[in-house]
């Protein structure tokens, strides 16, 4: 077992890493930027280097700053979180080439699956469902067109390096296609440093339900469930959930089934999620891997009983997977909502400030995972999530009564600072919720002043 | 179901009701003092009655002041949480007679069990292994002398209407007895208002197992499994935990089995809990029955998944029990801790305060129940229990390891405020506890200076 991990991360995650750290009796090191140093990461762990100043590009996107600190303290192990460098094959493989194990997968695994072009070919070369679209990136405007006219309208164009929802264009007719194209290209060169865009069919109404799988070294691969994170605004997750409600269990067993299909093909090792869109008609389409732990992560471990932390650094270690497929027994009903320093009213834009108050909530069968506390400056640099709250409950209305009880214990305040805990709660409420007829487009819905 | 509970209690068990309320639709009323009127329970309930003056004799073991709060704010029954008037058949009956449902057992079953010498005889009478001692309360010195002999040394003298560990005399030689009747008697009188005691053998190496049992007006009894609360100090627990650990699974089947048996001759109703002391030779004995919910009821909610107090709302309000025997399947290992304000330096003395920091443990698989938040003034006049810290895991030793890291990120603070943190995790990092060779002497032990 490792002696000691660097935290390459910040925030909630970094914390959450933090703490399995302690709970496995590993040392852990916290890489933090200036802006961090007061961090409940920096506090918790063993140690602590600063690697750079706020702005990203020069501390957690800082691939050489990350690599300085591992050396400087002795750790033998990175823990990359989520976001930041956690997909970046290069660093993966700086880290091995430096003597540093990489918890996540090999960088070669990555390599292929986060170029989202490749992943799909890989993906459809053993059997999952895709939308129609381009298997390769798009090379000029005339390519997207005759691509366009193959998939039908609506359609999205993505960053072949993406992730998180970001930089993504609906296009809805062909007119629209020349500025979206060009739009796409551009965000995915400033998002991902990487400007190769690809085109897929939009589904309008669709149920997004993501797969979590775990793989060792030595060919295991168990699938831990699914996760529904339908409710979405401009494609960031706002509530998980499992299990994926108002679907038929024989199709999300097929849907399960595909992950650890593909990730048997990718030769996968560690923590993994598999995203599929599930469209009216109950047919799923394969979208993308997530190659690192996820933020709505803490829905299958209070669902299966599992420490996913703990397990991706075992299995980094070069442990064997601590469970077989007949030991994940998920129980009852979990929901996860995030709630962020963001102004439902003006578009979710991020309010941060300093918090002058920040009292989560507590009792039976809720968890909360933050890094914020009373006092703290929520930089504007950085995410707006300030806390997941995950409940559990032995069914579905009961968990949705139990989030709507503790969001509204939710005690946050500060100038300036405002939170989506509201609108939680709104979409909680909703009739589509409620009935499981909820698609991708019920946030959004909700935002524009629709009952 | 209810329309309106009352929360005739304060604290967390007060919090911890109005969020069973919340969840399950049901309007709650803070009855509080007025040292509590900043209090979580009062902010977070619908309505909220003042019902007197800091001192419980006029305000949370008031009788009237209850009953009078109940009738102005319109509630349908009382939830009286544990401690004050929780285990007062008096209190139940006065309920009953002005209409309200009671939420606990009838008031003649909770008069035959608080009286801790007809509940010995009954529980004698239905099999139930007792210690020596004697089955009704002591006239006077000269029959406790002759019970003394009989029992033999060391006895201990308890308030026949006592409960919480309050007014025992441990005697370890004839020599001492006069004294100690005499102080029991007192004692008896000062805490429960009546002064008779009887004596029993005292067991100076115990396990103190308790089993929690839920029982409907159908006559349906089923047991929700053991804790084990053997880490006390001056008969107060500290830590209680589940499974018991270093039992055979063989005893604890034939306590569960006692209690069963007991709850049926009792003809119990609602949520209740037998506690029997272990001797060396893995001999149990019945000691006695708590008629309310325990301070340690989230101990079972996480392991077993059933929310107690929901289920004992559920219970008074007609409906039957919503499990059987077999649907209780309790997961992994619990450990709950008890975090009060008090100064193990100087023999667990309160020390109360301002709290100027209040930041409560969270992530992964733990659960906090807490009526404290920053700024908040612990008052003298109440318990000093701070927080219950529960954390769950697949074993017990990964459950030590989460609770110590739990235990390490409570961040308290203000002039003057000691907590038992510090001390809970030298019991737990010790040998005899983690090799589950404790006994009920551990905690005494370690305050007097042993290692």
């Amino acid at each position: 077992m490792f002696d000691k991990i660097l935290v390459a991360n910040r925030g909630e995650i970094a914390l959450r890493v933090v703490r399995a750290c302690r709970e496995l009796g590993i040392r852990s090191v916290a890489a933090y930027s200036s802006a961090d140093e007061d961090s409940l990461a920096v506090s918790g762990a063993d140690e602590a280097v600063r690697i750079g100043p706020e702005h990203p590009r020069r501390s957690y996107l800082s691939i050489p700053a990350m690599v300085e600190a591992a050396a400087l303290s002795g750790a033998d192990a990175v823990h990359p979180g989520y976001g930041f460098l956690s997909e970046e094959p290069d660093f993966a493989e700086v880290c091995q080439n430096a003597g540093l194990s990489f918890i996540g997968p090999p960088h070669d695994v990555l390599a292929q699956l986060s170029d989202k072009s490749r992943a799909r070919e890989l993906m459809a070369s053993c059997g999952l469902p895709l939308l129609p679209g381009s298997l390769h990136p798009l090379r000029d405007l005339d390519e997207c067109r005759r691509t366009a006219d193959q998939i039908g309208y609506p359609l999205i164009i993505k960053a072949a390096m993406g992730g998180g929802g970001r930089g993504m264009r609906i296009v809805h007719c062909p007119s629209e296609l020349p500025d979206a194209f060009r739009q796409a290209c551009a965000d995915a060169h400033a998002f991902f440093g990487d400007g190769r865009v690809y085109a897929e069919r939009f589904v309008q109404a669709a149920r997004h339900v993501e797969v979590q799988v775990f793989c060792d070294a030595y060919g295991a691969v168990v699938c831990l469930g699914e996760r529904d994170c339908t409710i979405q605004r401009r494609n960031q997750k706002l509530i998980e959930e499992t299990p994926a409600p108002g679907l038929p269990p024989a199709l999300v067993e097929r849907i399960c089934q595909a992950a650890v299909a593909g990730a048997r093909a990718a030769r996968y090792v560690g923590a993994g999620t598999f995203e599929f869109l599930v469209d009216g008609d109950h047919r799923f389409y394969f979208m993308e891997v997530n190659c690192r732990i996820q933020v709505e992560h803490p829905v299958t471990e209070v669902a299966t009983g599992i420490d996913l932390v703990q397990e991706q650094i075992r299995i980094a270690a070069g442990e064997r997977l601590g469970f077989g497929q007949s030991d994940v027994r998920p129980q009852g009903a979990v929901i996860e909502c995030r709630v962020n320093a963001e102004d439902p009213d003006r578009q979710f834009t991020p309010a941060p400030g300093l918090l002058t108050e920040f009292q989560p909530p507590g009792g039976p069968f809720v968890r909360v995972d933050t890094h914020c506390f009373p006092g703290m400056r929520i930089s504007a640099a950085y995410d707006s999530m300030l806390a997941k709250v995950i409940v559990w409950a032995p069914d579905r209305t009961e968990a949705i009564a139990r989030m709507r009880r503790a969001l509204a214990e939710f005690r946050i305040d500060g100038p300036g600072v405002r939170t989506t805990a509201p609108f939680l709660d709104r979409v909680l409420d909703h009739r589509e919720f409620r009935c499981a007829e909820h698609t991708t487009g019920l946030a959004s819905h909700l935002l524009n002043g629709s009952p």
